[in-house]
C-alpha cells in the first residue's frame, strides 16, 4: 500500500486549521474479511466510498459478499489458499466470531488483524463472555458450567428452574439453547443442544431486550450508537428499533461498561452487547446476554438511521481511519428494522411489494431463500411512527 | 432470468391489501451498463441491496465501477466483446450520453435497453436538445446552428454578443464551449472548440443555475426530485444544494416540462435538465441549458438526502421495479454536495481530514487523481446550515 504523506501548510478546511497537519489518508486500501455473508457484503458496500476495498475469504462459492468484493474460496484450514488471501492485504477483519481460532492466528501472523484474538476467544465462548462482563461491572445471572449430563443435574439443583442451557460455543440465532422448566427435562435439553460443553443459567425475567453497539478505532477512540430495542422470534432477531428510550442512568452505565470492555479487550472495530432489561423494585437493570465482536444485526438500522453506519465505522476502525459520528441522521429520532427471514416459498418474492411501501429501504442479501435464513432486511427512518409501521409489517412476516 | 410468479391471497402487508396481487419481483437480475466510471459505480452500489447486479462495459481497464461490478473490457466497436457483454443480461443502461450510437443500437437489438435511442440521440446533440426543450414549452435563448467559421460570423450578426459557442456533440464539464464577447473573437473561439458543428447562442444573464431531475419507470410512472441549486467553477460543477428554494409556480412549470419531455422521449430512467434562473421585470423564468439522459452530478446529494437516491431509482426503472419516493430523508430540509476535483498533487490526500468533518459523507470514486478530474464528492444533510458548511469547504477546495 502506498501512503502518501504530505505536509499541508496554511490551508484552512472549514473550521479546522490544517497547518502542518500530516495527511496520510491511504487510498486504495485492501482489507481482508474472514467470512463473506451478508455482514461482509454490507462491510464491502460501506467501504467502497472510502476507496477501501474488501477481499473476503469463504468456503461457500455462493458467498453473497462476492457480489461486490473479491472472493477467495478456501477451507478454513487451507494454509495455501489462506496465504494467497493474505497477500497484499493492508489489514484483515472477520464477519463472524466462529472463525476457527487457528485460521485467525494464521492470518494475524501475516496481516494486522482487527479485532484481535482476545476479542475472538472471548466472543466464541459464553463462559469467557460471562467473566468479561463481570470484570467490567455487569451483573450476570447465576450460572454454572456444564461438561456432561451429571453436571447439568447438579447445576439445576444449584441454580434452580426455570433456567436456560446454552452451548458455550457455536450457537447463533437461538440454536444451541434449551429452556429447562423442570429438572425432568434435563436429559432432553442436554441432547437437544448436542451434548456439548454449556452453561446453565437462571432464566432472566426481562421486560425488554436491548443492545448497545460501539466502535473502537486503532487509535483507541470510541464511539457509541444509541441503544436499540429488539424483538426476537423463534430465537432469531425479528425487529430492531434504533434509539430506544432507556432510563438515562442505565444508558450511561451501559456505555461505560462497553467502553471498559472495548479497552480491556484492546478491541478494534464494532462490538455489540445484547442485554435484558430487568425491572425490579430497586429499579431498572441491564443484564448482558451475549456479546458479538463484530457488526451486529441489531445495528443494521444505522445504514440509513445514523450519519455513519456501523459498517462504515467498522471499516474506518480496521483501516486506521478516524471514526465518524454516530448521531442520528439529520432530523431523525427513531429508526426501525425488520428482518426478512427466508421462508419456503421464498419470501423475497414479496420484495416488489416492500419496494412500494412508503419510505422503506430494502436490503436484500442475494442469498438463496431457505427456511429460517436471513435473506434481507427493511429499514424506516423518521420518528416514533416508523416503529408502528415496522411492527405492522413484522406481524405479517412471512406473509403467508 | 427467472421470474417467480405467485398469487398471494388474504395477506395484508401494512396498509396495502395483497389479495390476489401477482408479485413477480425478480431477484438476481443482471443489468448491463455502458460505461464504468463513477456513475456506473454508484449505480452498482445502489443496485446491490435490491439484489440487482451490474455488469459494466468500458474500454478502460481501471474503470472504477469494476470495483463492485463485473467489468467487461472492450472497444465500443468490438462486436465480439459486446456480444459476450450482452449474454445473460436482463436489461441494459448507460452512464454517459457519449456512448457511440452504433454501440447502443447493437446492444439494444439484443437486450431491452433503457433509456432508449431517442433519449440518447437527443442528449448527444445540443441542436436536438433545443428542439426538444421547445416542444415541451421551454423558452430557449436565441441560437443559430454553425457548421463552419463563415456560419459563425453570420450567427454572431444574427444573435449578437455576448454569446456562447457550444460544440453540438461530445462536450462535458465545460469542454467544447467558448464565450464570445466580440465578433473579433470568432475565429479563436471556433478553433478552441475544435472547429466542430456547434450552436451559437445568446449569453443568458442568469441569477442562479438550477437543475431538475426526474425518473420515469418502465410502466410510465414518474417521480421528481426537489430542484437543486448549482455552482460551477471553470465549467465544472463545484457545489450543489439539494431542495433549493424556488418560486412555487416556476418549480411546478419545471416539473410539468420535464414530465412532458420524459413522456415525449418515452424515456426510462433518470433524466436531468440544467437550467438558468433568469429574473426579469416580468418575473422569474427558467431557461434550459442542457439535458442529460442519465443520473447526474447535481443529484449526488440524493444518496443521503433523499429516501430513494437517483441511482436507486434509475436502477429500479431499468429493472422494471416500482420507483421509490423522492421525499427528503426523514427530517432533512436541505442537502449540500461539494465535488472533489482531482488537483495535482492529488486531492484525495485530504480525505482523512474530510472524514473528521462533522456529519460529512465522503464518496471517493477510486480513480487516479488528475487535474480537473472528478475523484469524489462530499455530502451533508440537514437544514440550511449544511449549505454554509459546504460553501466553506468549497471555497478552499482544492486546498493548496
Amino acid at each position: 500500500m502506498m501512503f502518501w504523506v504530505r505536509a499541508i501548510r496554511g490551508c484552512e478546511l472549514g473550521v479546522r486549521r490544517l497547518s502542518a497537519v500530516v495527511v496520510n489518508y491511504p487510498p486504495r486500501m485492501l482489507i481482508g474479511c474472514l467470512g463473506g455473508g451478508q455482514l461482509g457484503r454490507m462491510l464491502a458496500l460501506a467501504a467502497l466510498p472510502l476507496d477501501v476495498r474488501l477481499r473476503v475469504y469463504d468456503p461457500d462459492p455462493s458467498a453473497c459478499a462476492g457480489h461486490c468484493a473479491e472472493h477467495v474460496r478456501g477451507e478454513w484450514s487451507d494454509e495455501a489458499v489462506l496465504t494467497r488471501f493474505c497477500a497484499g492485504l493492508d489489514a484483515c477483519t472477520f464477519e463472524f466470531e466462529n472463525v476457527p481460532a487457528g485460521t485467525l492466528e494464521f492470518v494475524a501472523a501475516r496481516v494486522p488483524t482487527f479485532p484481535g484474538p482476545m476479542s475472538l476467544t472471548t466472543g466464541q465462548d459464553r463462559a469467557n463472555e460471562k467473566v468479561a462482563f463481570t470484570q467490567v461491572g455487569f451483573d450476570v445471572p447465576p450460572y454454572v458450567l456444564v461438561e456432561n449430563a451429571a453436571d447439568l443435574a447438579k447445576a439445576i439443583t444449584t441454580v434452580g428452574v426455570p433456567g436456560v442451557l446454552k452451548a458455550r460455543r457455536g450457537g447463533y440465532d437461538g440454536k444451541g439453547q434449551a429452556v429447562i422448566r423442570d429438572a425432568a427435562m434435563a436429559q432432553q435439553a442436554w441432547e437437544s443442544i448436542g451434548s456439548r460443553p454449556a452453561v446453565y443459567e437462571a432464566f432472566v425475567p426481562f421486560a425488554r431486550e436491548l443492545s448497545i453497539i460501539a466502535c473502537r478505532g486503532r487509535d483507541g477512540a470510541i464511539v457509541h450508537y444509541p441503544i436499540a430495542e429488539n424483538v426476537h422470534k423463534d430465537g432469531i432477531l425479528h425487529v430492531s428499533f434504533g434509539n430506544g428510550s432507556v432510563e438515562a442512568g442505565v444508558a450511561t452505565q451501559a456505555r461505560e461498561r462497553i467502553t471498559a470492555l472495548l479497552n480491556r479487550l484492546q478491541h478494534v472495530g464494532v462490538l455489540a452487547i445484547e442485554m435484558f432489561e430487568v425491572r425490579t423494585a430497586e429499579g431498572v437493570k441491564l443484564i448482558p446476554n451475549e456479546m458479538a465482536p463484530r457488526v451486529h444485526n441489531t445495528g443494521h438500522w444505522t445504514i440509513e438511521g445514523s450519519v455513519t453506519s456501523q459498517f462504515e465505522n467498522h471499516m474506518r476502525a480496521v483501516a486506521g481511519l478516524p471514526l465518524g459520528t454516530t448521531a442520528m441522521a439529520a432530523g431523525a429520532t427513531r429508526a426501525a428494522m425488520v428482518n426478512l427471514i427466508g421462508a419456503v416459498p421464498p419470501s423475497v418474492q414479496i420484495a416488489r411489494t416492500l419496494l412500494q411501501l412508503e419510505g422503506a429501504h430494502l436490503h436484500l442479501y442475494g442469498k438463496e431463500p431457505r427456511q429460517g435464513r436471513k435473506v434481507g432486511h427493511v429499514t424506516w427512518v423518521g420518528d416514533e411512527r416508523v416503529c408502528d409501521r415496522a411492527r405492522k409489517i413484522a406481524q405479517q412476516w412471512p406473509p403467508c
